[in-house]
């Protein structure tokens, strides 16, 4: 870019943004993250990459420590978020182990991101300074394709989803996406979803992947009210799939292996807990009851005895991603069963923008409990243990 | 039982079998097969065991060899069948070498079976002596279950399905159920099913298995007219797949890895026949481009490249049945596919009952080689070598 050019980009980005922030109002000037700007010699100047800081993997040992790096400067599509909280989804800790494949580090796990809008670029419209924003598990993509023009970037044609952390993106200063773990965040507009009024912060963030990723196949089952569905693995994930189906009108069979989740799981609405045992023995009694039945398990294991549970004719549906992203079925047992059987990837950003109205509405909320950065490396410990209930939620205000 | 019921019991079966031989006419009484009493003092003794002759593993190596066995006697609801033709499945092969678990030997297999009735228990009304009749994969069942009632017989809500051999059956002399690589069946009414006239028997053999396992998935698909279905695996049951499909009115892309049944396979409808090569890469093409697919591949393979080839919502069924019954799915990939799978077992009786009259009514026909005894472990080493063009036909005669 030659210096007229550049001059006048810049000028004409700092009368929008001066513009958003004076009409944003005194909240917005309240919520104006000042710091993220106190190394810049001018904290207007969108042509320098953003200062953040944020907890980052540096290895395969998924201890994290905190690491200072740079976003890219916020471009004419982008926002810059000031980080309020960030949650922690166990595919974080999948990915920073290397479960999924080599990482490159230091790398800042953190999909489910809330915060405020602290600058926008030129082009930007669908935020302003000051409004309240979500990330999710994506950050890019081409906006071209059939699939993203129809709101399923998670599956651009292209294969240009840029996913929230670890990804190649050109134009960030370490060559990956960072995520959410940190202070600010800059993004694509498209990608960062309204958070309203009507639902906190810290209870917003988890919806951004828990949220979505068990709406979006929830709703694609299309049950009736009364049908039975089946929710395995009642953690992160679990739980909001057990609060979305009860709010939907299902009648929820959760299936957990850690008992002393059963009366948590009754207050989600839960008509039965069932509480499976290491012989899987537990399950024989609901073969052939559910309408639907999704799992949420992390990990591999023996999907049989949860898939002959659901009716001949029924579908499982797999969102738990395991190591290697590799499951094993006896085929046998699924042409017994007659169950279809398929996995579910997030969400594309029009459902994510809806399960985050939805929940807001309808008073759909995760169970959460805050925690400070100092205590990640222990919440991830726990979560690991089955010992979360049922978010972690980073204050991002201790990175 | 004692001796006067048995004489009483003896007695009504000798009427009703006799009346049904006189009811049958000159060209039964020519295919009555008389040999099969050969060996016994009084040629319609319902009480006695019958003397069959088949081939018969008696080991894994896969190799047959002659073996002269004993059926239950025909009891009350059963038919005799003399069998004409069987012909040769690669769950044959699999079964006995165990691949899908330990056996039993001897054992004779075949279910793609067809023959004459040549006698009928007393309370038989479904076929009388000279029928022609077909018999598949299962020989009996509850009869009492949901499933059974229903005409889902291999899915016996009691487990008491039994598979046509190998399968524990207290009435066999040999303790489990003997296939039909051999001169007679002894089984139960329901189990048979009709051989129309306006087909030949050789040709409805393999109407029995790999008709019907096809034919079951492909009607569930639901396809419409003109939508693209996919065939992968060209052998004996995708080859019934390829010209079933095409009767039913779809487009049919095949793929095979073996070049030289290209021309074959176009004959046989198929809109385009995919050369799978050794990499895979022949199938990108055809990403997202299928409504339905069907996959006869009788090993374990990287179905992920096959998989996404059907457009994101539409079904992907598997009915080849690998060794160890496993089949390991990259759980992401069929998260981006957004394709449901499925796996399905042959069909119950009634469809069975279908398919054959299908065939026979709009001349879908197999393809098929005629066969001796004596050359059937040549066949199961062409089956295996992908040479089999498309199913061997066994003459019973041969035996």
């Amino acid at each position: 870019m030659n210096d007229h050019l550049s001059r006048k980009k810049q000028s004409r980005r700092e009368f929008i943004q001066k513009t958003a922030l004076a009409g944003a109002g005194a909240s917005v000037l309240m919520s104006n993250p000042a710091s993220l700007f106190a190394n810049n010699s001018n904290s207007t100047n969108m042509e320098q990459n953003i200062k953040s800081k944020g907890y980052a993997a540096f290895d395969v040992s998924g201890k994290l420590r905190p690491w200072a790096f740079e976003r890219r400067a916020v471009g004419d599509n982008d926002i810059l978020i000031d980080v309020k909280y960030a949650s922690i989804c166990h595919s974080d800790i999948h990915q920073m182990k290397g479960h999924w494949g080599p990482q490159q580090y230091p790398q800042v796990p953190g999909h489910e991101i809330v915060g405020i809008v602290a600058a926008v670029g030129k082009n930007v419209t669908k935020f302003k300074v000051g409004d309240r924003a979500g990330v999710g598990c994506m950050v890019d993509s081409c906006m071209e394709c059939n699939s993203c023009k129809h709101g399923e970037e998670q599956f651009c044609d292209k294969g240009e989803t840029v996913f929230t952390y670890g990804f190649p993106e050109k134009s960030s200063p370490t060559g990956i996406s960072q995520g959410g773990y940190s202070s600010s965040l800059v993004v694509r507009d498209h990608f960062a979803v309204h958070i309203p009024e009507n639902i906190s912060l810290q209870e917003a963030a988890p919806l951004l992947c828990a949220g979505i990723t068990t709406y979006s196949p929830l709703m694609k089952a299309n049950f009736k009210i009364g049908d039975k569905v089946g929710v395995a693995g009642i953690g992160g994930l679990g739980h909001m799939a057990v609060k979305l189906a009860v709010s939907k009108g299902a009648e929820v069979y959760a299936f957990t292996t850690t008992a002393d989740k059963v009366d948590d799981i009754k207050s989600f609405g839960a008509k039965e807990v069932i509480v499976v045992n290491n012989d899987l023995s537990s399950l024989q009694a609901y073969a052939k009851t559910l309408d639907y039945m999704i799992s949420t398990i992390p990990y591999e294991f023996n999907a049989a005895p949860y898939i002959i549970c659901v009716k001949p004719g029924g579908t499982f549906t797999f969102v738990g991603m395991p190591v290697r992203s590799e499951i094993t079925i006896n085929n046998l047992m699924l042409a017994f069963a007659r169950v279809n059987f398929n996995a579910s990837l997030i969400g594309g950003i029009p459902e994510t923008q809806e399960v985050v109205h939805y929940c807001a509405d309808n008073q759909v909320h995760p169970q959460i409990e805050i925690i400070s950065a100092d205590q990640i490396n222990e919440a991830w410990e726990k979560v690991i243990n089955k010992e979360a209930r049922y978010r972690y939620v980073i204050d991002a205000a201790t990175f």
